[in-house]
Order: C-alpha cells, then sequence, then structure tokens
C-alpha cells in the first residue's frame, strides 16, 4: 500500500502566491470592470533587454546548425557563463572563487528549496521571520519540523523575529544552530544586511560551525556602494556560507529562468564520526543526480547580461524599478503609511494601517483600491500586521496605486 | 556543528555518466590523434529541427517586447503547451486526460528524481535491474535503503531481474512492493513492454494497491505500432501510474530541457490513518513549492514540436536515429555480437564477448575502437557483462564504429 509523505499535510493549504492568485482571479471574475494594479508577486514588468534578446535569438539560431548542436549542458554550467559570474560579480568586488565552486541552476528558488537535502534531518534550522516561504516549506516536507502552531510556527524551527526595533535584520542569536538562512537584500522586508552585520553573523558561524544560507537573489538593486554585495566580501566567509543569486530581478529573468548558487570548498559539514566532508561535493552529486543543466540558449543570455552592453540595460531597468520603490516610499510615506525597505530593494514593507491584520489589508486594498499586495503574515507570524509592496510595475501604475492606497484609507 | 546527509555517502564515488567523461577525457588527452566515436552517453547529435528554432526565435525576438513580457510561467505550464499535449500524445491515441494531471518541467531525470519525495520513507522500492541509476540513487539520497553490498545493491530495494530469458521484461513479483519504477522503452536495454505484459503491471499494482512511476522518455522511438505508447492505453492505469515524457530525444532537447510528468487524479497514497490523498495534490505542492516553472521560449519550442511541421522534422530525426539503431543491430548482430533492442528504442544492449566485465569492455573498446560505450554494470548488477550501445550519432560514425568494434574483439 503506497503511503505518502505525511509531512507536506504539515503545510498550510497552498503555497502562498498561488492562494494570492486566486483571490485576485475570484475577484477580478466578479468585478470584470476593475483595474487591478498588481504589487504583490515580485514579478517584472519590463521585457528582456536588447543585449539578451540578441543572444537568446543567435543561439536558437545556433542551435538549428550542425555545428551549433548543444545537448547535455556540462554539470556545473557552461565555461562561458562560470568566467563571467567570477569575473563580473566577484573578482571586480576583490572575491577571488573557483569555476567548480559555482553551480549555475534554473533558479534561487530551486537552489534555495533543494539545498536543505544535503543536511542530516536532525538540523536545527533558524530562519529570519518574516521569511521567503521557501526556506521553510521545503524543510517542513523534508521532515525537519513537528507540527505548525496557531501562529504558523513549526516546531523545532528557530524564528528570529524582524521588527521595526531591530530594522527587520535580527542579531545572530546565543543559541547554536546549524543552518540559517538569511536574505539580503530582504525578501520581503526590503532591509540589507550592513557589513557590520554580516560580519557578526560570519563571526557566529565560525564560532558555532554552523552554515549560513546567504539568498542575495536581489543584490542588484543594492544602491549605497558602502553595503557588500556578496557575503564574501566578508572575511571568513568562504568557510560558513553558501550564497546564491539569480538572473531572474536583475535582468528580468523570471520568465526565462537561470540562477547560481556558490558553495566554496572550504564551507564543510561533518559526519556521525566526526569526518569533515566539503559541502561542495555533496551539492555537486545532488545537481549531477537530480538535475540536468539551464539549457544553452538560456545560458548564453545570461552571459549576455555580463557585457556591456548587457550590464548598461540591465542596470537602467533596475533603475527604473528602484524609483518606483522611490515614488512608493516618498508617496505613502509622506501620507503617513509607516514604510520600510524600498532604499536597496525592490520591496517595500508596510505597516497596515490601524492595526489591520495582513489579510484583511490585502482584501480591503484589492476591493477598494484595485491594488494587489502580498499579506506580510503569508512570510511568517512576525509579518503579521505587515504587507509587502512590490516595486515591479511601470511608473503610472505606481503613482495609480499610491493614489488609490491613500483613497482607500482616507475614508 | 552542521551535520551533513550521511546517505549521500553510500552512494558510489560518482554518478555514472561524469564516471564516463573523466575516462574519456583521460584518454583523449593521452591520445590526442584518436578519433573518438562515441555512442555512450544518450545525447543527441542531430540539430533543433526549423519548426523548433523558428518558434524559440520567435519568442525571444517577443520577449523584447513590451506587449510580449512573459514572467513567471504558470506552476503547470502554459494551456498552450498542455493542450498541444493532452492532444497530440494522448487523446490522439484515445486517452482523455485533463490539463491539471499534466506537469510541464525541465526534465524526466529531474521528474523522475523529484518523485519519490511525495511518499513515505518507508516505501517498499522495486527497480528493474539493470535501471536507469536516478531512480535508485535518489532513493538512496531520501534515506530509503540501508548499505550497499558488493554488488552494488542497496539493502530495502527490491531488484527485479532483466535478463535474456524474460527478454529484458520482468514479470510483476509474487510480493508487496509499494512504489515501481518502469522504464518503457528502456533505458538502457531497448526492451519496451508489449500490451500484455503493462496489463500485467497494471493488475498486479491495483491489486496490490502500488503505485507505477512509467518512465515514457523514450516513447517516440517505438516502431510497431501494436505497442502502447502511453501505460493509459492499458485499463486502469489512470488508478495506479504516474507517467513521464520528455522533448529530449523526440525532438533533440537534451539541451534545451522541457519535459512532461502526468498524475492522474485517481491514483493515490494514503496516510498513516487510512485516509486518501490524491498524489496528484502533493506533486502539485511539490512544483509549486520547489519549482519555478520551465522558461517561456522554451515551452514555445516544445509546443512547435507538435505543430504538423514539428510532428514531420522530428520524425525524420527519429527515424534516423532507428535507421542507426537497424544498422548496428544488422552489423555487430552479423558479426556474431549477441544484440538486444535497438528495435523500439534508440538503445542496443549488447552482451560483452569473451565473458569480459562491463568495464573491461568499455576499456577495450575505447582504447582499442576509440568507441564510447556504456558499461551495463553501471545500470545495476544485473547489467554486469553487457554494453549499452546508443543509436545517437552520424551514419558514417555509426558504420565506423561497426567496423572498429569488429576489428576489436577480431583479433
Amino acid at each position: 500500500m503506497t503511503r505518502i509523505n505525511e509531512n507536506y499535510r504539515k503545510l498550510p493549504a497552498g503555497y502562498l502566491f498561488p492562494e494570492i492568485g486566486r483571490r485576485v482571479s475570484a475577484y477580478a471574475a466578479a468585478n470584470p470592470s476593475a483595474k487591478i494594479i498588481r504589487l504583490g508577486i515580485g514579478d517584472v514588468t519590463l521585457p528582456l533587454v536588447p543585449a539578451v534578446v540578441e543572444a537568446l535569438r543567435d543561439a536558437a539560431q545556433e542551435a538549428g546548425t550542425p555545428a551549433g548542436v548543444h545537448g547535455y549542458a556540462p554539470d556545473q554550467g557552461y565555461d562561458f557563463l562560470l568566467d563571467a559570474i567570477l569575473e563580473c560579480d566577484y573578482r571586480a568586488r576583490g572575491v577571488a572563487l573557483d569555476a567548480d565552486e559555482v553551480f549555475v541552476s534554473d533558479g534561487s528558488k530551486q537552489d534555495s528549496g533543494n539545498i536543505q537535502e544535503i543536511f542530516g534531518l536532525d538540523q536545527r534550522i533558524g530562519v529570519t521571520d518574516p521569511v521567503y516561504p521557501v526556506y521553510v516549506d521545503t524543510n517542513v516536507m523534508a521532515g525537519r519540523t513537528g507540527a505548525v502552531d496557531d501562529k504558523g510556527r513549526f516546531a523545532g524551527i528557530t524564528y528570529l523575529a524582524c521588527n521595526e526595533a531591530n530594522g527587520f535584520v535580527p542579531p545572530p542569536p546565543d543559541l547554536d544552530l546549524d543552518l540559517v538562512y538569511l536574505c539580503s537584500p530582504n525578501n520581503p522586508t526590503g532591509a540589507v544586511m550592513s557589513r557590520a552585520q554580516l560580519e557578526a553573523w560570519v563571526t557566529w558561524a565560525r564560532q558555532r560551525d554552523a552554515v549560513l544560507i546567504f539568498d542575495a537573489a536581489y543584490d542588484a538593486f543594492i544602491q549605497d556602494p558602502a553595503l557588500p554585495r556578496s557575503i564574501y566580501e566578508i572575511e571568513g566567509a568562504k568557510s560558513c556560507a553558501i550564497e546564491m543569486r539569480s538572473y531572474s530581478k536583475r535582468a528580468g529573468f523570471t520568465g526565462l529562468r537561470c540562477a547560481y548558487t556558490v558553495v566554496p570548498k572550504g564551507v564543510t559539514g561533518t559526519t556521525a564520526s566526526g569526518e569533515r566532508v566539503p559541502l561542495r561535493n555533496l551539492w555537486a552529486r545532488r545537481q549531477s543526480t537530480k538535475f540536468n543543466g539551464v539549457p544553452y540558449v538560456v545560458q548564453r543570455a545570461a552571459a549576455a547580461v555580463h557585457t556591456p552592453e548587457g550590464r548598461k540595460q540591465t542596470a537602467e531597468q533596475v533603475a527604473h524599478y528602484m524609483e518606483n520603490a522611490r515614488t512608493l516610499r516618498r508617496g505613502l510615506g509622506g501620507a503617513g503609511f509607516a514604510c520600510f525597505g524600498g532604499e536597496n530593494a525592490p520591496y517595500l514593507w508596510m505597516r497596515t494601517p490601524g492595526g489591520l491584520s495582513s489579510w484583511a489589508c490585502f482584501d480591503k486594498l484589492l476591493a477598494e483600491a484595485h491594488v494587489v499586495c502580498t499579506p506580510g503574515s503569508g512570510f511568517g507570524s512576525a509579518g503579521e500586521g505587515y504587507v509587502r509592496l512590490s516595486a515591479f510595475n511601470s511608473r503610472e501604475n505606481v503613482e495609480e496605486a499610491i493614489r488609490r492606497v491613500k483613497k482607500a484609507f482616507a475614508s
């Protein structure tokens, strides 16, 4: 008799974003004339830049010729892309990595969901709260947690509260954890870790022999040159941190799918007998067994992001989104809404007015402003009382959304 | 202190194909003048067909326009592709499925590796032997097995021997298993299950309340019109079977990445308390949490495979490879080598001459014929004494390989 993985039953009914999609669809169906502005899901709205389109088109053309056949890609990615990553994302910032420490993949969502597989089931997991749901949900599915409580917290996971008092960046806790997920620039709060905060976490991880999973999918949105883009800009991080980066938001690849994960050879885990094993080798085994590479045409498109034209064109897109973020901050903040983030990240984290619950605020904004946000409570119990607003939209829609949100709460 | 998933330590040092790659690279480096013919890894050699290239190029162009922005894809795939799959791969063969039973993915390797996640860790797994390594390796990684023995068999897995006596298609065993992986047309043996054999397995699965994972990645190579292409052509299969199909071999997508998995709503697993849960819902949750869709441009390319031009052009490629398979069978079989498969599958399964071990035969063919095969023992202990030859190559290379293999064993 086939038995299911009952850990799935511990999860709430649906993943956050499909649930939002269902509510929006239902509202749109019932109110076909409503002009809905979507600041909910963090999806890009600008088309692929010309340098990327050209690379993609040329690679497609090439793949139709006998000399251009590209079958299975190399396990970790093509050298042309790995070299561009090493040079542009790391060497240019003083970080030296080897090509065999970089794993090209089809998304940071996948990588941050799959990375837990290489660790023991008894690992003590820490997450910031609120947090991108994938970190927790994938650990629940794997069986690392107990049941969920009425606040949506799973037994066995340590939640590190992000709140206004700590600027939504919790300090390392005074307890032993084995694996901690950090996301900076943060999804959902838009907070960014300073050099000093990163140093504190790296020091803590090295002292406790813990591993940090550092999700830097939004690094391209950092505006302040003093802020590190990579955790490897911190001394010692190459012995305790795994880093994830993505082309999704920096270059509009949400529908094209390319990302990478860095596992430096110095990051190790131990066996029961105390042997040290480089996590890089386990991840390589995982990827070569359960993954089959990113399409050649997509890797060519990703490499085009690193060319001078690609960098210039994608920087303009990032600038557009960040101007949206500033507009949201100014518009809503100026009207008295308590807004956080949005300065080095494409997300604004807004306290719900009048103590509304996150979902009540979501429903009110959808019904009265026809604006879709993301309920903060969907990211964890400490997100209750907040909503996330995304800067991924047109300037006009952002300005219109500000007017409507203000009006909805003016009455 | 971070602990690794020690199940990984039960696995042999490397996944089969990287190991082959390493031996071939080492040989090529030491013998730079050797003209190596690769009949090892099952990678395609023909370029993408014009209909696919055109769709890919057009989609790339479209993605660069404001009206053509395609961000995150729908969780299970775009309707245009799902509809084409339902119509061309199923309805045309008398099988009715719903769109929400089909999950578009980036590969059957991934799907067949990930599917075990939705089942309990105590499941009794059955695999044919030899078998595509991913089925076993991913269950080992998940912790469903004990240690490996000196024949490469893992405690806790039931191996169903494929041999010359049963035509490499084992009958259902007289014991209870929960989950059985079947692959037809088979990788590596090239055997194809007949309607009667499929019926026997479906009957068995329904009697035992087991689930069949039916990997039909090579269905396009079936030449005999009497053979089923889908397990759902068998009455009752929609209550016990999950099916996987791929564009990799049928349309040369190994480097483009598109496949799909079908989980009919009638296929269920049970909880400890006896409740029946549709596996489709668990797989949907798994995919929406740990996957983020196939690139829009690739889904457009896959849909082009189903157009009249796409079908005609890809059928010509399949015909080319199958003529290679026939050539290999005739050439080697006629010279006294014992060859199996290759009639409805792109793989030939050859008994090693003179009782050589699989790896000894691999090394001999590499060194003396400069031909790369795949050692049968890499697919399981019952594969010992065989090698797999792939039909994915040019006609000239196949003919030259036959001459060289004959010569290597003539001395």
